[in-house]
């Protein structure tokens, strides 16, 4: 970065495209946009160098696309659809901005929100926090909402981030991606954009959660939150995934929600697949009648839950 | 926090307050907000431990109402009043959060922003980031509009941060404020919120910047993005700052700004002080006469002006 920071800004004003008229994005004091018409959704996540991410088995560009996929998780989890980006880079001079700011690109134009501002700061390590503004149809879909009898159902198989760090770990096919994509699941992870709002607008959606901390966590937090307790029955491992990496590895970005049973047919997404039922207990919380094990991101405050 | 960022979580959720009906604030994947009815802004910055912030001079309380404090600097400066908060901490698990957080509400309550999501994750150093909405009447005061023959103005005299903190520095006073409130200028800076609003309300002001980099590095972002030259005249000192500490010195956060000379008692404050004039000559920095000394903050890209 021998141009310095303006220099920096200069060029990813240009990378992240012209505002629409009457609007300043990338270059000013703060960026002036249009309000949504509906409720304005915001969220906020940091990923952290040696915490979040390891340079020795991702890219600086598949670092940028997870720091706007987890935010665009947490939108998706509302229901709603992302619109602006804040891109707030902490990092070491050395650091290839270019190629970080490159998958930021890639990840807000796969979800369709633009990057509007930030700040960029001298640090003697890698932090990136995205703020994302996002809005949707109706109302809101919180953690709160779920009811005993409620059928609990995620949006796909787990485990995949975890097992894909695994094999990462292992040296396996730590410069490519020939093992038919999996590595990607931790990678370049996938937030469920479509599904979360199809889940929104079906109107039979009574909570919903990205799975970021793990499953155990994400659920616990809806069964806290709507005092209800958990009664799982199966859990689906994604290819290579143990059940301990199913139920405690975080970062799989897929949903989980709670619909009545009886509105199975109107959830909206069809690859939703049914795990359990809320009970009337508010501390269960079980796995074909067995207590579930206590797993999750080992952290002491390492997760991404304060929205 | 033997009690884990859950806990931690749930403590903030309370300080910082309920939520107005059919809004959400901490606690879910998002807030959940009603948009403003004008323009909506949008800003972020970040500090960072051992390069912001020096956490042998200041306290944490001090730390985060700075974080707050550098972004509402951002949304006066474009003429608007601060909304919503998002606060990211990434810092060590032993940080005492609770003092953090203390100044942290203190100044959203200040500036009447509310603090309504954010995050909070594992990192080895000390990291906070905050994310700002805002609004305006009318139209946001921009870095672009200054014309030549316009004169210069800052809502008041500079130097202040980088003189208070040379005097911490010097271990005068490390520990309290006996001296008239100077230090205070470094461990709790003020926003020229009301300020911005008054100025972006006058309908005179042609250009604006909140000086946190330092004024010359400043006014050449207007000049910049103006196409004017910058003809200071003289610069006011605040109490114990030299002229290096006025020119270079950042973080003192008035506001400088330009407006036609005829418009003078139409600005919208009384306590503007007249320093210079845009040119014609793009090129044009200086000062009596004499080129302006490159001066200003240390860094390879350091500064805070992304938004």
């Amino acid at each position: 970065m021998p141009a310095g920071e303006f220099a920096a800004i200069a060029r990813f004003e240009r990378l992240f495209g012209p505002s629409p008229q009457g609007e300043v994005g990338i270059g000013d004091d703060a960026a002036v946009v249009s309000p949504p018409s509906g409720h304005l959704l915001l969220a906020a996540d940091a990923i952290v160098e040696g915490v979040h991410f390891d340079l020795a088995l991702v890219g600086l560009a598949d670092v940028g696309w997870k720091s706007v996929v987890v935010n665009v998780s947490d939108i998706a989890a509302m229901g709603g659809t992302p619109l602006h980006a804040l891109v707030t880079v902490a990092g070491p001079s050395s650091t290839d901005l270019d190629m970080l700011y490159a998958g930021i690109a890639e990840a807000a134009e796969h979800y369709g929100c633009r990057v509007v501002g930030g700040d960029l700061v001298n640090s003697p390590l890698l932090v990136i926090t995205v703020a994302l503004t996002g809005t949707l149809d109706g109302q809101p879909v919180l953690r709160s909402g779920a009811r005993p009898g409620d059928a609990i159902y995620v949006s796909g198989p787990l485990g995949a981030s975890t097992a894909a760090l695994r094999a990462l770990r292992s040296g396996a096919n730590a410069n490519a991606d020939a093992d038919g994509g999996a590595v990607s699941a931790y990678r370049r992870p996938r937030a469920r954009a479509t599904e979360g709002v199809a889940l929104g607008r079906s109107g039979v959606v009574t909570s919903m959660i990205d799975v970021s901390d793990g499953l155990v966590a994400d659920l616990s937090h809806i069964a806290d939150a709507s005092g209800v307790g958990i009664a799982l029955d199966d859990v689906p491992l994604a290819a290579g995934a143990t059940l301990e990496d199913a139920l405690g590895g975080g970062e799989d970005f897929e949903l989980a929600f709670t619909a009545p049973p009886s509105a199975a047919g109107d959830i909206g997404i069809d690859n939703a697949i049914r795990i359990g039922t809320c009970t009337r207990d508010p501390g269960q919380r079980s796995l074909g009648g067995a207590p579930l094990p206590v797993v999750g991101w080992e952290h002491q405050w390492g997760g991404s839950k304060a929205t």
